[in-house]
Parts: C-alpha cells; structure tokens; sequence
C-alpha cells in the first residue's frame, strides 16, 4: 500500500474516532500485530489488511449512539462505502468489509478469508497479556465497577452471576481468561500464550494480595 | 480489641466513607497487613494499631470537599474526638491520633511509633505489586487518563512532564515504582519486595505489549 493510500484510510479513521480520542492506540496495536501475524503466513493479501485493521473499529460511534446496531456490520458497510470513493476495485473493498463484518468475538459471523482470521486475532490479543488486563480495569474505572466484590460470607466473588455484582475478577474469569482458546493463526497463537503467562502471574498476584485474613473479631467486611 | 469495640469503630468508618464505598476494601487489606506486620515486631498496642488501620482515611471526605486540608490531620483529630466518646484513655486516643495523622507517603510528619510504622507500610503495601497496578488503572479510568501517551517522534512518553500529558505509564515511574524504599518494618519489606516482582513483570509485559512496529510507512501515529 502506498503511503497515500494508508493516509486516506487514517485519515478517515481518525476522522470516525474523533469521539474515543484515546482509543486510536488501539487500532495501531492490532495494525502492528496483524502485520506481524501476516509475515508468518503465505500469500496475504496486505492491502485488504492494513484497510481492515485500520477501520475495523469505525462503526463504534454508531454503536454508541444505537446499541441495537452491531458495530462490526456498520463498520464494514462504512470502510467499504468508502474505499469505493478511494477508487478501490469492488472485490477489494468487499473483501476488507468480509474481514470487518466477521472481527467480532461474539458475532455470529466467523471469518473465513486469512486476512479476516489474521484481523480477528490481532484484534484479539489485545484482550490477551497485560494490555488485556490494562484495558478491562481501565474500562471498570470508567463504569464505577469494582475491582473485586465479595459474598455475603466474605468470599471473594469470581463467577458472573444472573444479576447483582459485576467486578474486574469476575470479568477476568468470564471473558480473558477464555480468550486465549479463540486464535485461528499458528503465530497468533505463540504471541498469545506468551502474553498469558503475564497475565495469569498478574491475576494470582492479585488475588493472594487481597485475601484478607484479619480472623473472626472482625464483622461487616462484606 | 472486642468483637464489640471493633465493631463500633468499623461502623463509625463505614459511615465517614460512605461516599467512597468500595474503598472499604483498602481498610481491610491494610488492617490484614497491619496484622501480619504486628506478628513480625515486638511490643505492639494492638488495640492503637486496629483503630489507627480502620479510621486511617476517614478524613478523605473532609478532603474532597476542601482540597487544601490534608486528610491524614482531619481523620487524626476524627479518631480522636471519637474514640473519646467511646471511653478510650487520652493517650491512646492520641496514639492513634499520631498514627494516622502520619500515615501519608507525601507528607511531611513522618511515622515515630512502631504502631505509626506499621500503618504507613501497610498503608502503602496497597501501591505495591498487582493490587497497586490495579488501583492505579482503575483511578485512571475514572479520571479519564490514558494508558500512556506518546511524544510527537512516537515514543512512549515514561517520565512526567511539567504541563502536559499525563499516563498511567508515567504514574507508574513516577510513583508505584519507587514505593518499594519507603517502607520501615522487615517484614513489610519482605511482603513488598515479593509483589514488587509482579508488578515488574506486568509493567514490563505492558510496554512490550504496546510497542508498535508499522514502519516508516505509515503517519499521525502520534
């Protein structure tokens, strides 16, 4: 890809991601790991990644503003609404769309082309290691969710429930301990299990750091 | 201490922080490591240390309402006044006054007592490791500060600067790295040097995690 042809593409990425400002380093990760991932695979198409990576997060403001909408569907719609304008060939701009539409780890959409599978796990690893860790607490602080809530007996909680509490442990058990299991690509997959053993030794730490122990004297922890 | 002399205290912080509810678990991870502290010295006034732990921040909300007091002076006094009306003896009463009014790593009253001691390092064991990690990102969310930041040539900025930018990269190196020199008890040492590898690992992780490799190519990464 040219220089200019990856500078329109930011720009108007930039452009859709004016609201998450601080969001932007999100989409350079995933760019600099899919690239990564891309050099330990055979005939990957850069063009349709490097497009994909860079806009594969442009549907979150129409997410934002209506929560039905599924950011990944719009923002394929978007990037490939707009690499037409760019003079881009019709397949071209339908494969970077395929590869957005499916990066999601809920969608029921699975990626099927490499490039979509290298988007989809590089999109991943960021929930993976210490930045996954980073931006889930970030992300509790943002919605007034603890770091961790106990039962009525004084366990700490770890398991989602139905209803109720909803912590950064219980988040931790719920979805990034799970994430490392998802990965399509054998170079994703070393990358992610590197960044699991941070993570793990991050989340033991934790939890051994706020075992209380002050006996039975003591009431109303909880 | 009694269950119920205990419980009178607990009750009457649980009231002043009401407003800042789930920092009840910071009093209770500093009341558990005061405890085990305690076990490690000699001739230590349990009950002064127990109370200094569980009113140590009940001065926070005099705090954020007037910035300019010093919460550590205001939640003294507090503890004071209130242990009197309990029918605590003077002296002790002014033990645990001495206690928390010392407990701030800023301040300029430094801990005298081993009971004052103990409080500062349990105090600021909760900076340390994956716990102190963890509170500083979640305070960071809260305040809208980024993970890191980069300078204008596309290095991550790890230094505080007068004006300007602030992380949670350039808190870390500011302040949670350096906790580990401040403390005064062995075994508060022992504890600290232990999560100081945790925390090491995860910052480590973290800034490998989020070094970017997308060449000379592409632009406005700042």
């Amino acid at each position: 890809m040219t220089k200019e042809a990856y500078a329109a593409i930011e720009v108007y990425m930039l452009t859709c991601m004016k609201d998450v400002a601080h969001d932007k380093h999100h989409i350079y990760r995933v760019l600099s790991v899919a690239v990564d991932i891309a050099a330990h695979e055979k005939n990957v198409n850069m063009d349709v990644l490097i497009a994909a990576c860079v806009m594969h997060d442009i549907g979150r403001g129409a997410q934002e503003i209506d929560p039905k909408l599924c950011h990944a569907q719009v923002g394929g719609q978007m990037a490939y609404d707009f690499l037409l304008t760019q003079n881009w060939q019709q397949a071209q701009a339908l494969h970077v769309q395929e590869c957005i539409s499916t990066h999601r780890y809920r969608g029921d959409n699975i990626p099927h082309s490499i490039e979509a599978k290298i988007l989809f796990d590089a999109d991943k690893m960021d929930a993976c290691g210490a930045i996954g860790i980073a931006r889930t607490l970030i992300y509790a602080g943002q919605m007034d969710i603890p770091m961790y809530a106990k039962s009525e007996d004084g366990n700490i909680l770890t398991e989602k429930m139905e209803s109720g509490t909803h912590s950064f442990v219980q988040e931790y058990n719920f979805k990034l301990k799970k994430v490392y299991d998802t990965f399509y690509t054998a170079h994703a997959k070393t990358i992610a299990s590197e960044r699991q053993e941070i993570a793990k030794n991050f989340y033991n730490g934790f939890m051994s750091e706020i075992q209380t122990n002050i006996g039975g004297l003591f009431t109303h922890e909880n």
